[in-house]
């Protein structure tokens, strides 16, 4: 049993609790009626790990077991559960579920209401969108966990569905209320229920210019790296090559 | 910075935290571990107004810089950002979340589970089920927002979701589960993904009796005004010649 | 007006606010920041009776009126309103909305986010995934009530919704993403929007081995009586015969 240790800086609202066994880095924001470091059956192990400039909205769970990168911004009524690792700059929008086993690398971005099943892997630069599920059980119910995996730089749209073990390419577009059954390459359209593939990304164009949409790096930056055509770039030649 | 000012005989749960820059009105009920006027980067100059005689229910947060109406019921777990204009008697269910930036007119009631983006503009006498999204954005992600109008007396069945820009005509009808991609025309049926219009609205008939089921008014009067008849009837002139 | 009594052995957080007319009974746990026994009009007469062994857990809001059984798991953000009576070993996920006058029986299961509509009757050892919506209303908006009824072992997978009065059989198997529209008899496989009935549950095989993945009975025990086979076998006479 070890005392939580607060960095330096911190505002920590005086009605959230903070448990034994967390670690909150320096010039951290926590909101009101918080639990920070939930240990459901006392059973949980590893200390929860809050790191530097992140910022919890009110109303936010987070278990003991998780880990927070830094400068993260989570969301209003949040549930996070055990061994959960979030890499820095992310996002996690209000109301949303991560159900823990799962990683969400570096600067993703979740908007509201997104569940995320367990053993989902959302790497970095992701772009999800409110009400967006991320199933993993093939067989529901069952013990089965076959987790979502998500390349860089994609893009999943409002109330899509992801079935178990569906992977989902570099860059990829993947349209509002879609039930997504295959696996789609990198750079590629896919959306529907039944789900269709329509083409490479280049076809979505921006209403008034008609130039291409996708990537919409170049075209929106906000909270992302300078550099951010340089990465992508990079994940680019990596990703297409593989 | 300025205290919370409060009217007479309300009754707010000594759990819940008032913020400074909040104007409560006479009669007016808020419920356990509520964030009242919260301002999260100190940024938000306009004060938060929550009118007479409404109730907020537990665990909702509502920012500064936003109107709460008379007479208006809000759920329990709702978010509220800031720039939200809620008319007189609306209703928003719980686990609903107003993205901020959008208007919600007289009357109007959300189910629960309703996402509003920003910029949508929601007029009065309308009802809206559960899990419905209305969206802002063409090209997400990006900084266009297109909001969703929504024209009087309209209903949205649960879980549908809105494109950006949409406008759902005066007293129209979107099924469940739509996908909705094209503005509806007053009074007409729209449902499924992809979306179709399925003619009039006096197409859709009460089981019993087989009279017509739309426009609702006249056979539902719940929580709505004694001349609702009369109301109704002035907006369709106004909506079907213009 | 009535004190709370509260049984032996129970450990409830500090932070939440028990009200009168509510009866907790022995080695109940009742996690931070929840409303127990919530009267928003004063109306309602009856207690609130949370059974032995129960756990409910973080931000959640249970009305007067309502019955939890012996051995329930309540998640985190959950709102249950008046009338809702759970039966033993039920469990319901984080952010689920029980609207009140509706049943679950013995050992079913949701899953976060569930939206049960008022008379929906949920019989026992049924699964219901993520986003699952049960509605009730044939012609919103409007006062008449039409509940869901779902037979015992039925499975509904994640974001599916069930339309009013609809019939959801012993022991079938109901898609994600589905919008069912008719009932569905016993052991059958229905999903997609069109709806359409797919055939007999042992159409579906677990990926590996090719044997039938349903019934599920006998392949996942979690949380079941060890005697579940002969349980299901007496249900199966019971349904398939009526």
């Amino acid at each position: 049993m070890n005392n939580p240790v607060i960095g330096k800086n911190c505002n920590i609202a005086s009605t959230s609790k903070i448990n034994e066994n967390v670690i909150i880095e320096d010039n951290v924001i926590i909101g009101e009626f918080c639990v920070i470091g939930f240990n459901p059956k006392n059973n949980i192990k590893k200390k929860l790990i809050i790191k530097k400039n992140s910022i919890i909205n009110s109303h936010t769970n987070i278990y003991l077991g998780t880990e927070i990168g830094e400068n993260n911004i989570i969301g209003h009524n949040v549930l996070i559960r055990e061994e959960t690792i979030l890499g820095k700059n992310v996002q996690i929008g209000s109301f949303s579920d991560l159900e823990g086993y799962c990683s969400i690398d570096d600067f993703s971005k979740l908007h509201s209401c997104v569940h995320v099943g367990q053993h989902s892997k959302i790497m970095s630069y992701v772009y999800i969108f409110p009400y967006v599920v991320l199933t993993n059980d093939p067989i529901p119910p069952s013990d089965i966990r076959q987790g979502v995996i998500i390349e860089p730089f994609s893009i999943i749209c409002t109330r899509s569905t992801v079935l178990p073990g569906i992977k989902i390419g570099f860059s990829s577009f993947i349209g509002a209320n879609s039930l997504v059954n295959k696996d789609v390459e990198p750079e590629m359209i896919g959306s529907g229920n039944p789900f269709r593939i329509k083409g490479n990304i280049s076809n979505i164009k921006i209403p008034k210019t008609q130039d291409n949409a996708y990537p919409w790096v170049g075209r929106f930056n906000k909270d992302y790296p300078s550099d951010i055509k340089d990465i992508f770039e990079n994940f680019r030649k990596k990703y297409l090559n593989s």
